[in-house]
């Protein structure tokens, strides 16, 4: 088993996005529900304000599906903090039956494939997915004291504050956005054990998934609009347009990474946006406002992650990759249901 | 939905136990397949053996169930480690689809209903699920540096060295244990702000938890055998009975907690066993001993999930808890299937 095609295709009914004040200085601001003035959000600590974030992202995704908190069967969520305390104290409110994921900034589309694949269950309805990162918090638990400004590298990037959460059910109303195929992607290590490197750490982990994704499914290449690879920046997206090329897949007219979509060249992210919430903000703000408007039909979103902690790294160990992907397609009602 | 009768029950089809020198040195240790000679495993750190101690039980479980690596369509796992780093490394050597939960200590049920709920999808047939946890990965990460010497209170807790896995199948040749009900847990917060005391946390969720999985089968109370909750210790335990006593529920006879099963009362663990390896190493090794020998026919598991961090705790925050549960059956060639 590698692509699964779902039996049932799973209808994503409702989404919420919720950015920090700099991703709301970029070029997709105006794709999103709702923009912070300050990485605070009038919390304590940035961990409580980021909580905040995640819980106003499903408050809006639930409003946007016209559903109650108390149609949820479950509710699926990860971020990268430790111990996931994001998720789970956002799950505390909630009172929904709750999974915890963590696949760093795979979790997105983690979230998106343990739901549909769940959702083949007859009894199981209707399951939000949630996912956040927070610049601030990221910094002080991953690299330095944020006090201490230390100098970064070219090839670091910037870690993205916000929040996407999405509604997914078994049945959806036409015209919508339905989930119709997923791989779940292998641990990939290239060696690289340098931190500011993740995107070239990701980058052979998004192809292998990449590449089975369309391989085992139904469609070739030339079926897709869009391929989007979560948070690779700038140098990471140039190593998958290589190593596609090499497996024969010519992706480069139709392939963008949402770490290098989210913020312009004039805000100084290094090689782009990372973090769990940068392809959930650029895959649910930009690509489903394409969806709807008709400019995109069948999508690719490959969200990835490095799989570092600062114990392996400090303890000599290299930077594991990995990559989940789904088929996101638009369906009306003329045509294919 | 609350709790999911599996359309096809899942068959455990192999599994391996790997167990720390204390955990050794208790009234289980006949029932675990590996005994480890010291915590390093002749190892550098206790990250990497860890890493090791998890990727043996996995090599036990695939020789019990005569399936090489090859045929399994994914890979589930979790532990109590940040970024779940033991997990990832060990997925790392496997190249076998991942996804990574974070459950706490409840991640062992926590991969058991997700990897069940999953192989009802009729392209996936195998799957591996394991977990973890490591006393001293554990003190230095959650608690002191294990040099500091610091003094616990009788309401702490010991986190268990060991890790188990298992092999789930859609379909088993019978005599076997299968999987057939899972209820997923919501998130309690009963305003508990002292790591030392995480069983009295944890209880309620665990209640909530069970009760919720008994009332919603189709089997009554008198239909089960055993019912185990994961760590909860002694005093968290003594809180079960109770509560499950004013729901009506009087489980006192068949009901006990891995965390007071797995330490003798010599060994002073204070208020017993936790960590993810607890519940895996007692129901893995003990339990299924138990159904194989007949003793035991129908088993409900609820491990429990203390979801702190050191940063939520410094931050004043107080500890929610999780509990998943599943019942799982020894089917015979006689009588039902």
């Amino acid at each position: 088993m590698t692509t699964v095609k779902l039996a049932q295709p799973v209808a994503i009914v409702g989404s919420g996005t919720v950015a920090g004040p700099n991703e709301g200085k970029g070029p997709l601001a105006e794709y999103f529900d709702q923009i912070l003035e300050d990485n605070l959000a009038g919390q304590k600590s940035w961990e409580k304000a980021e909580q905040l974030i995640m819980q106003s992202a499903i408050e809006i995704a639930l409003k946007d599906a016209k559903i109650g908190a108390d149609q949820i069967d479950i509710f699926i969520a990860g971020d990268l903090l430790n111990q996931i305390i994001t998720s789970t104290f956002t799950a505390r409110k909630l009172k929904i039956p709750f999974l915890g994921l963590y696949g760093a900034c795979s979790t997105f589309i983690e979230g998106y494939v343990v739901g549909s694949l769940i959702l083949q269950n007859q009894q199981i309805h209707c399951i939000v997915t949630a996912t956040s990162s927070h610049n601030s918090t990221s910094e002080r638990q991953f690299r330095f004291p944020t006090e201490y400004g230390g100098q970064v590298p070219v090839t670091a990037q910037y870690t993205v504050t916000g929040s996407g959460a999405s509604v997914l059910k078994k049945k959806g109303e036409l015209p919508g956005a339905f989930i119709t195929h997923t791989t779940i992607g292998k641990v990939f290590d290239y060696g690289i054990k340098n931190p500011f490197e993740m995107g070239a750490a990701m980058a052979p982990a998004a192809v292998d998934t990449l590449y089975r994704h369309i391989k085992h499914s139904e469609y070739p290449l030339e079926a897709y609009d869009a391929i989007l690879t979560g948070d690779l920046g700038h140098i990471g997206k140039k190593i998958v347009c290589q190593l596609m090329q090499e497996k024969g897949m010519a992706i480069d007219t139709i392939y963008d990474d949402c770490g290098t979509m989210i913020f312009s060249e004039k805000q100084k992210v290094f090689s782009g946006g990372s973090g769990c919430a940068c392809s959930a903000l650029v895959v649910l703000g930009r690509m489903f406002d394409d969806m709807r408007s008709g400019l995109i039909k069948r999508l690719i979103v490959v969200s990835t992650g490095a799989l570092l902690s600062p114990t392996s790294t400090q303890q000599g160990d290299s930077i594991p990759g990995i990559a989940h992907a789904v088929t996101i397609e638009w369906r009306s009602n003329e045509g294919r249901k």
